[in-house]
């Protein structure tokens, strides 16, 4: 206790009155960093829900130097979070399901190892294991040549290291748990925008928030793009799975996707050759625009949901990468402000966002593990009555060609 | 003491009957690396002008891995390298002014996390918020696609981490300080260019120089470009700021400089929309084709003023880019042997120079920090005298075209 | 002896009964980094033939957190491999000849400094120092876009830090030293391509074998190609030195090597513009498909053989780079896969292997520094055995145009 006390800041966050101790991890301006470091509920005297919350400094091969903060509940969930890329979020544990997947890549690379140019463009391939991944925000999507420059693939907040972290308990019961990570995209002459991520958990629920706020720190208006990757493999992937979301429109984002749109609300197995199918989707939402969308197992008792603002994230991709499970089995459900297509392509069907000097945007999304035929049941009930009478309108022309 | 002591390799250097300490602080071929490291007037028993230097590894973000190397005068100047990026200058402080300005890019970027490459070329942009950087030596200028690959803006010089750094303090009055830092551009078969740079300053002096040399260790001939790209913001950087030296003559560096060249000799406030304006020129020289330039501001009682050879760095780029304050409103007081085109102008238009086997190049700067009417004064009078009654040719076309 | 012993973890490795004990130095799965790290035949008690095993951390420069593993054998090798640069050999000396060469890169760059993708693919020459670098394996050979990707030089192994390091020393004589390293090239999508290297070096002999497993860990087919470059110059290069090799066929790579293809078998001194000529070479093979190829110094007592086998490594490439000492005096003998000519050639001429899903392929090569007149007349006769009677064909047009 006495070091995590020497070592922290006490902050007061006078927020509903509530009370936190502050520890800052990393901060660049300070030139801090705790590097191995460690709390827990019983040195903070905390009875209720114990936990613990650990950051790791990794070593060998591509992740030297890579980074995990991991807070874990022990009723609750286990989250582990990468501050060396983006504040991702590399697995989520809990109630015997994992929401995550299984990549061939399985190091945490440290960005220092990359080259998101390699490949054309698809370097961001060499890192990518992620349950979730940040792809913005100066722009995302498939990688494309415009203004006589090479856009790689879903940007590169998910491959910088965060410029400041930090961590705080609430002084008071249910004790929740805040990891703040700052992300800067600044580029002379080219962009200044930063993210203050935000994970909230309270130990021992099962789902946590994301509470983003990205700000233009320019003088200049902006663009912007994100995506929120979040990927989806065993135990809740399988056979017979199904993707569950109140939805407008549905159509394939490519030729190779047209024969899977009839499908789309089922998984196919691991499937040797499958690849990828990915489909471009309104999403409806209900009262205050708030929406979700899920991907439940085949007996409907284990799944993950994302609760999202549709005024925030206006559409969904959802990802179909039914493929072996060596290959990568995974499904993503992608709420953003773009699809998937080149810069290109979301600037002239206007989806690219602006933000002007000192705007900000909020991205608030909730992740809840789902662990019981209950929790199954009660998202397929929200999003019954989101859909309401309305008829998904499955488009069967993809709106863009790559 | 002691321990310095232990660290240090007592050097004699004879030059003018002059020995002095020297501490190796960071070394490839003796694998020394000292890290955090510190020294002080008052350790080494001076008393006339208190000063320390300090080694800081820095944290977090993408500044992880980099160093800083400050010389803090308590009478005089705090001037802050930057030994893993080129030994570039991040700012210098003193008398009330600094010398530097507020880049968008807040952190001392590891070059580990840079890739020059990106943005077609103009990666160096993500990295870049230095008062002086070499842009060299095995190119400089914009980017350009010659010989087949990109040859990236302002070369690799300023984001290569040293190989060797030291540091001497003369034992006797007035103990100069003297930072070495070795930069290799080694590359098999392209080249082996090698750099010592050095920078002496005297305690309390409101000065300091800059001995550059760089040897051509390869046994073909090689060529070579650099420019000092030197940077300076607020306070001096303002309205009604003034740009002083002795010209023979002064073009647009393309069309849409044109509109400011009657109004070169003067700098307009933060301006939206101004984005940068470049200016070649061909400067005159004195006695020993010793130059200077400086910019000053509008009270003329603060500035920085570049004291140069003309034989080792015959042109004289003027970068105004005197747009919103967090846009990075800065102008550029560049002597270098090259204009700011890409390589294959220069090279058409014969400013590219080269290196025999073994030969060195010598480069020779003085930096001065203008902190009164006097000393403004004296600089405009050595501008007066080396102009005398020669008019400033002012040459309303570019030169080239981008 | 203790800390070696806290550090290690006891593996009984029973091949033929022999035991041995095994330290894990580096293990991103374990998360393990030793760091500096030494061991030695007297903290382990044996008295035959004295040896040392240590890994450095390497500090400054494009070095920065570079390491070496250093087996140095009292009366034998002293062996430098580069755990951080896919467990290449920096040099190997004893018996008083070197085998390595002198690249003006001196310093052993940490992959986190290069970015392959420069110098338009061929930014792999900013690390290239080793006496032997692994060329693959998801690619080898001369830059070139193909499926719409750059494939830089000699492809990523060579600049991949190791995964897993362990070092081995068995528990009885001759106490067999064995280092073994993971490299991994595993991308998303793309690879999952994992080879186990391994170096074996009985204390005292003067020479040490590689025995590397490449496995298709992925469920799709996918190609390789290996090139073992390895690099020699003085003491064993000189004007007069020999190449030999039993020779099908030699024909030259290009070109400007047709005017060397008369004078294969022997070397120039360091000449300058000589620049390199390269020869492709059918290897002939004897007993289980062994053969091997050799450069010997003028004298006949000084040399490097390797041996090698043609159903692994079915080509072979003479590299004569005798150009001045300082531009790198070197010649490469290099058994692969594959000839030096980018993917798209190497695939034309159907030299590109592929692995099924789980399927290895095995590389095995003795490496035998030649320090006796006997030594090389040994090679010599191996040499003409496996020649005999048959001519070698020398053709005189290469087999493609870059």
């Amino acid at each position: 206790m006495k070091k995590a006390l020497i070592l922290s800041t006490l902050a007061l966050l006078i927020s509903g009155q509530v009370a936190a101790k502050t520890w800052v991890l990393t901060d660049t301006e300070s030139n801090t960093e705790q590097g191995n470091w460690h709390i827990s509920s019983h040195q903070l005297n905390i009875k209720s829900s114990p936990f613990s919350i650990e950051q790791t400094v990794l070593h060998g091969g591509k992740q030297e130097g890579s980074k995990l903060l991991v807070i874990k509940s022990q009723n609750g969930l286990t989250i582990t979070l990468i501050p060396t890329r983006g504040m991702d979020i590399l697995h989520v544990e809990g109630f015997g399901v994992r929401m995550g997947w299984d990549s061939p890549v399985k190091e945490v690379v440290n960005p220092a190892y990359m080259n998101l140019e390699s490949r054309n463009g698809l370097g961001w391939l060499e890192g990518f294991n992620e349950m979730m991944v940040r792809c913005g925000y100066e722009w995302t999507g498939h990688p494309g040549t415009a203004d006589g420059q090479l856009y790689t693939l879903h940007g590169k907040a998910g491959n910088t290291p965060a410029s400041k972290v930090e961590v705080s308990v609430s002084d008071s019961a249910p004790y929740t748990i805040t990891v703040r990570g700052l992300l800067k995209e600044s580029t002379f002459k080219k962009a200044d925008l930063q993210t203050q991520t935000e994970l909230q958990y309270v130990p021992g629920s099962s789902q946590f928030s994301i509470h983003d706020v990205l700000t233009n720190k320019g003088d200049y208006d902006h663009d912007y793009q994100i995506i929120y990757h979040s990927n989806f493999g065993q135990p809740i992937l399988e056979e017979g799975a199904q993707f569950l979301a109140p939805i407008a429109q549905i159509s394939p984002f490519n030729d190779y996707a047209k024969k899977g749109l009839s499908t789309w609300q089922t998984y196919a197995g691991p499937t040797k050759g499958f690849d990828e199918m990915v489909f471009n989707i309104a999403p409806l939402s209900g009262a205050n625009h708030q929406t979700l969308a899920a991907v439940v197992n085949k007996a409907g008792n284990k799944g993950a949901a994302i609760h999202f603002n549709t005024t925030q994230l206006p559409v969904l991709t959802l990802w179909k990468n039914t493929d072996t499970l060596k290959q990568g089995y995974v499904t993503g459900i992608e709420p953003g402000t773009s699809y998937a297509y080149p810069v290109t392509i979301e600037r002239e069907q206007k989806r690219v966002k602006q933000l002007a000097p000192g705007q900000s945007a909020h991205f608030d999304l909730t992740y809840q593990l789902l662990h019981s035929a209950n929790d199954v049941n009660q998202i397929k009930q929200d999003i019954a009555t989101i859909q309401g009478d309305q008829k998904v309108e499955e488009v069967s022309t993809p709106m863009a060609k790559e």
